[in-house]
This record gives C-alpha cells, sequence and structure tokens, in this order.
C-alpha cells in the first residue's frame, strides 16, 4: 500500500424524502443561492419543485441557472459564472447527474477569481476558495456528489477536461433513490458503466502489487453496479435497485478505491473523452465503446490481475492466467452487450478515418493528466483495437 | 436500503513517515495541547519522541497525560479533564491504540462541561463542544481514530459503556504501519478480532435484507482482516500486512459498513463488555470468547445470512443452507484458535458460576444500549454456548 490522504468531509443524506432537507443544508451555508439545473425534466416530476419550496422555506433568494447539458461546457459555465456574480450569490445548489454537478463545481471556482476557469483545468492556476455547494443527485453515475473531480469541455477548443481539487467536495449531497426513477433505461446503463469503468481505472492502472483492501472493495463494487443495474433495467420503480446502483456509483470515486494504490491513470476516461469531445456521445456510451479495447490491449501486459479480476467478479475459475484474464474481458463486454451500450467506436457511428484526430486530440490530456506512457502512436493503437 | 446519514470528516494521513505531521496537523486547532498516552511502550520505540519533536517544532505547549490502560477506566479520565483545565488546554493529542483514543475522546467532551462526563456515557447529557482531537495510531484494531465512538469503564460501579457522538471524530488521524510493529502477537490477533467483530455486529444484526453494496463491503473486510493478520503473525515487520491490517481496522467501523442497514445492536460487544469490566480480560480476547457461541446461538434464526456469510467469506459452496452455516461458524472458529485467541469463556478462566453476574451487568448495557431484546435470560443462554 502507498502512502494517502484520505479527506472527505462531504455529508450524505441518502434515503427517501431526503430531498425537502436541501433548504436548511443550503442556507448554513449562504443565503444567496445559484440553482444549477439542466434542461428542465427535473420539472417533469416533483424535484424541482420540492428544492424550490424547501430552499425558500429556508429563507433563501434564489438565482437559477439552467440548461446545462451532458457533457457541460465552458461558455455556459461562464453564463453562470456572471449570474452568480451579478446577484451576490454565496452558495451554490446543484440539482442532477454528473454534469450538472461539475458545471456547478466550476461556477464555485470560478465566481470568486479575476481569471479564466478554464486556467483551473489546463493546470495553470490552483483552487483555493470557491463558493460552497450543495446538490441534490438525480442520476447515479459520475460521483460527482461524493467527490472533489469535475469535468467540462471548452467549447471553443473541442477539449474535454477535468481535475480534482480538495476545495471541491459538496458541503451536502442528497441522494433520494426516487430521484432518479425517471432516468431511462439507455442512460441507466450508461451510469453503471461509469462507475464501474471509474472503479476499472484504478484497479488496472495501479502499479502496486500489494492492495489486497482496496481490491475487495472495488471487486464488489463492480459486482454491484452490474446486478443493481441489471434489477433496474428488468424494473426501473425497484426503490431497492435504485438505491444499490445509487450507493455503488457514489462509493465507486468517492476517494477511498484509490486511497493506497498510488499514482493512477484514468487512460478510459482519457480517450473516452475525446469521443465525447469531438462527436458529443453519451459518456457511459462512450466508455463502453473503449473498455473492451483497451482491456484487450492491455491484459496480457498484467495477466495476474485481470485474471483475479475474472475470478472474483464473474467466478472464472478455471484455465491458464490467460484464459481466465480472457474470460474476465469477455463477460464484462457481454454485459455492456446486454445493456445494450455499444462495445465498439463503431457501434458509435465513428468511423476508422477518425482515430487520427481522436488520438491527437486525447494526447493534448495525457499531456495535462501527466500520462507519459500514452503516445499518439499507442493511442491510436488501442483506438484500432476499439473499433 | 435505509436512510441514512453518512459524514466522516476525520483527516487520515497514512503511511511511512507520517508522524511527523502531527506537529502542524494539531497546532491547526490549538496551542495548548494535552498529550494522552499509555504505559509507555511508546518510548521504548521512536514514536514518542517523534511526537514530542514533531508538537515542539510547531510551537505546542504540551501537558501530559499517560498511564491510560487498556479497557480504560473513568477516575483516570478524571485526572486527564483536572490536567486539561488546569493547564488551560485546548486540543489533545493521543498517541496509542483504541484505549487511549477513547479516554482522550472523553477528556475532549469532559472538560468543557460542567458535569460529570459519566453522564454523557448514561445517556443524561449529550455532547456539544468538545475539545479537538488528533491522533497517532499504534494498534489496528478499535477503529476509533477514525470514527465518533468511545468506551470507558467506570471503575466505581464496574460498568464498561460506550457510545457514539458526530462531534467526537478526530480532526486528524496519523496511521503509520511501523508504529505497530512492536505489537505482540497476542495483541496484533486481538486486535484483528476486534476489527472482524465490528464487521460481525453489522452484518448479523440488521434486519434489511436488501444490503448487498454493504454486504460486498463487509465480506472484504473480514477477509482481509483474517489474511492480513495471518501475515503479521508470519512475519511481524511485513510493512504491506501491517498496513492492511491498519486499514482494514479502521474501515471496519468507520461508518461505512453501517451506512445503510438501519438499527443495530451490538450484542457481542455488549456481553464481551461485562467480561472486560469485570474479569479485565482483553477486548479482543473477550469477542472471540464470544462470539462463536453468539453465532451458534443465532443461525439458525437466519440461515440464508450465515450461509452467505460462510460461502463468500470462506468459499463454502456445498450442503444446505444450514450446513454451510454451520461451515462458516465452524471456520471462523478455527482462524480464532489458529491465532492463538480463546473461543470460550472456560478458555478465559471464568468459571460457569459467573454467569449470573455477567448477564446482570451486560443487561445494564443493554438497556442503555436499547437493545431490549436482550433479557437477563436470553444472555445466561448465550453465555452457556460461549462455556
Amino acid at each position: 500500500m502507498q502512502n494517502f490522504v484520505f479527506h472527505n468531509p462531504c455529508k450524505i443524506l441518502f434515503g427517501k424524502n431526503t430531498v425537502p432537507a436541501i433548504g436548511t443544508e443550503t442556507l448554513l451555508l449562504g443565503k444567496r443561492v445559484l440553482l444549477v439545473y439542466g434542461s428542465g425534466s427535473i420539472k417533469k416530476n416533483t424535484i424541482y419543485e420540492q428544492v424550490m419550496q424547501s430552499l425558500l422555506a429556508a429563507g433563501a433568494i434564489i438565482t437559477e441557472h439552467d440548461g446545462v447539458q451532458s457533457n457541460p461546457i465552458l461558455s455556459h459555465v461562464h453564463k453562470g459564472i456572471v449570474l452568480a456574480r451579478t446577484n451576490r450569490c454565496d452558495v451554490v445548489c446543484a440539482v442532477g447527474g454528473g454534469s450538472v454537478i461539475d458545471e456547478a463545481k466550476a461556477i464555485c471556482a470560478g465566481t470568486v477569481v479575476q481569471h479564466d476557469v478554464w486556467k483551473f483545468f489546463t493546470g495553470k492556476k490552483s483552487i483555493k476558495n470557491p463558493l460552497p455547494l450543495t446538490t441534490v443527485l438525480t442520476l447515479a453515475a459520475s460521483g460527482s456528489e461524493m467527490n472533489s473531480g469535475m469535468v467540462i469541455t471548452n467549447d471553443s477548443t473541442a477539449q474535454k477536461f477535468g481535475f480534482a481539487n480538495k476545495h471541491l467536495y459538496p458541503k451536502t449531497s442528497i441522494l433520494d433513490p426516487t430521484c432518479t426513477f425517471s432516468v431511462p433505461q439507455n442512460h441507466t446503463a450508461y451510469g453503471a458503466i461509469d462507475a464501474v469503468s471509474h472503479v476499472l481505472e484504478c484497479y488496472f492502472t495501479t502499479t502496486d502489487p500489494h492492495t489486497p483492501v482496496q481490491d475487495r472493495l472495488m471487486e464488489g463494487l463492480v459486482i454491484n453496479a452490474m446486478e443493481s443495474c441489471n434489477r433496474v433495467l428488468e424494473k426501473t420503480n425497484d426503490y431497492h435497485a435504485r438505491a444499490d446502483l445509487m450507493w455503488t456509483a457514489s462509493l465507486a470515486l468517492n476517494g477511498l478505491t484509490s486511497s493506497g494504490l498510488g499514482k493512477l491513470g484514468f487512460p478510459m476516461h482519457m480517450i473516452e473523452h475525446s469521443l465525447s469531445a469531438l462527436y458529443n456521445v453519451p459518456h457511459g456510451a462512450g466508455l463502453s465503446a473503449i473498455i473492451p479495447g483497451w482491456m484487450r490491449y492491455n491484459m496480457n501486459k498484467q495477466p495476474h490481475r485481470f485474471a483475479q479480476f475474472a475470478e472474483r467478479v464473474f467466478d472464472k475459475r478455471t484455465g491458464t492466467l490467460e484464459e481466465r484474464a480472457t474470460q474476465g474481458v469477455s463477460s464484462l463486454t457481454d454485459w455492456f452487450s446486454k445493456i445494450q451500450s455499444p462495445i465498439s467506436i463503431t457501434a458509435l457511428n465513428i468511423p476508422h478515418t477518425a482515430i487520427p484526430e481522436l488520438a491527437e486530440n486525447a494526447t493534448a490530456l495525457a499531456k495535462i493528466w501527466r500520462m507519459r506512457d500514452y503516445s499518439v502512436e499507442k493511442i491510436v493503437e488501442i483506438l484500432h483495437a476499439c473499433l
């Protein structure tokens, strides 16, 4: 186990009927609230109404910033920052999935500084005193509700960049599984894939061979993400299945799985970000198109690791190391197919001729994330394995 | 999954050479430090020296409160409170295992109130603004370094009581596995058993049948506690094994395993506390004497649960539910024997004639912990199963 600091001060309120607590939790931090949300799906059920009622009852002065899109874009972040400044907001409340929460984090960080918020993403500036953030989660996927990361797409440069900073943890996040009942089948599946991918990035990029505590935690989370997703796809309003998927996704990227693993890469995300940046594919769909190819490309470099994954997650106990490793990758790919997510970039209608441009785009992020072992040539090879 | 609040703001600094950070971390919270430790084992290695140097270099004014015993006693807590008040301490730094940290927590809570600190333990008063606490952990066992609980024995009434309060989380805990290198074999084993017991209490007392996320987490922790303990007992200075055991013990009782399980009891601890209170047995040894009997007494009431435990933790896959349940209990008991911890109260030299008094003592705690299903008669039956 490598040295680590673990400090996740986010308060989680989990369960039925927890949304009405958002007003009290938010007003502990400020009175002038920037309410950030997406394209209005929260108005089709009762979530928007519940949040507004709770905030108003607690005495909030509310400025609304809606229209956050999936793969949230920098120009829209800029609009939010202007709104927050103009209305002297002192707290931000995000109601939505990872995109909404990520954009809210960018607004929290960007409102209080003179320079452009994008400088945080390119590593030119460091975050110090962002506005405090509360969230109401409506999609089990990114883990942003309980972590310090954010991902934004710069729509003027077509770069999808992300990073983490300890000041970006939400102060309080409300996780009511019923808020995800209306998430359609495809986005439920993409969310579960996102959670699985966060575990896989840690599991397969650590170079520490002594991580048994983290391994069991991660294997359990992958099993639970798959099983709970399957149950939701069978019955969309299954409270327990929605709850299991929601909590699994939060635990999959809240710092616990990665603590002690040493330096990690996020290569599957890095490559997927180029698909999202250039083709605006849903993040989870992009991931399921990349993961099988990335795993096939890498499994022979650490067959023990891949065999352990196959044995513990998919109960593959027979055959050689290499055979078990292959069975594990196949089983995961089969699960992507079963939940109807693409398993190749071809299935995303991205032509093989796009590979050079995708690789070039991904390389820019590889530099910022300091993944020096990912050259353009290597990314091209991996993308070919994803066709 | 039941509704829950999860909020663990404790900062963990984990790994080699982290002890010298204690000065800076503590001085962030206060300048006049009450340094709490035990019988002086930290002076036999370099831990005491490292801590003193770091605190002094950071500018601390130090008052020492040593002599904390395992199963820490109220009269010694009182002495610590007097010292803290007399020297106007504004922060407490605990260097030791769970006993030291628990006593430090009691001092933090008791120093700032007019009434006797014991009133917190009997539920007559509620904790509000305790002194802040930092810790340097020297024993993998109780989880106190990353949770809000504490256990103290009232030496005038022979009652070992414990409870948790959200204000009792340490602000920062330093977990350097090398600090546990000198822990002898028996106490290493007792510590691992304590960690396992914390998981078992949650695993077998939840009445929610829908807890797959927590189940996998808990099963993994039990496996890791056993495996890492075995490795330490083979090679006492195995850094990775010590690290795995240390982090496992912290995760076993930091609020994660219990979140979502609903109301839980701690019946094995409740009964063990009577052994410790009346016979001053080491906590882990008392637990291993109680756990097998408690499990045998209860396994037929929830054979599915016990069979799942047997299957996932001990790979018991054949036989009827009841057979697998039995195999799981036997396997765990065998492991206690293997690591040379007692598996009955008889092995602790406690005579069967003591059972009525033990049961009476335990019942007092059952009332405070509101475990109404534990009558004197029932505890007597369980203790007979532990002979």
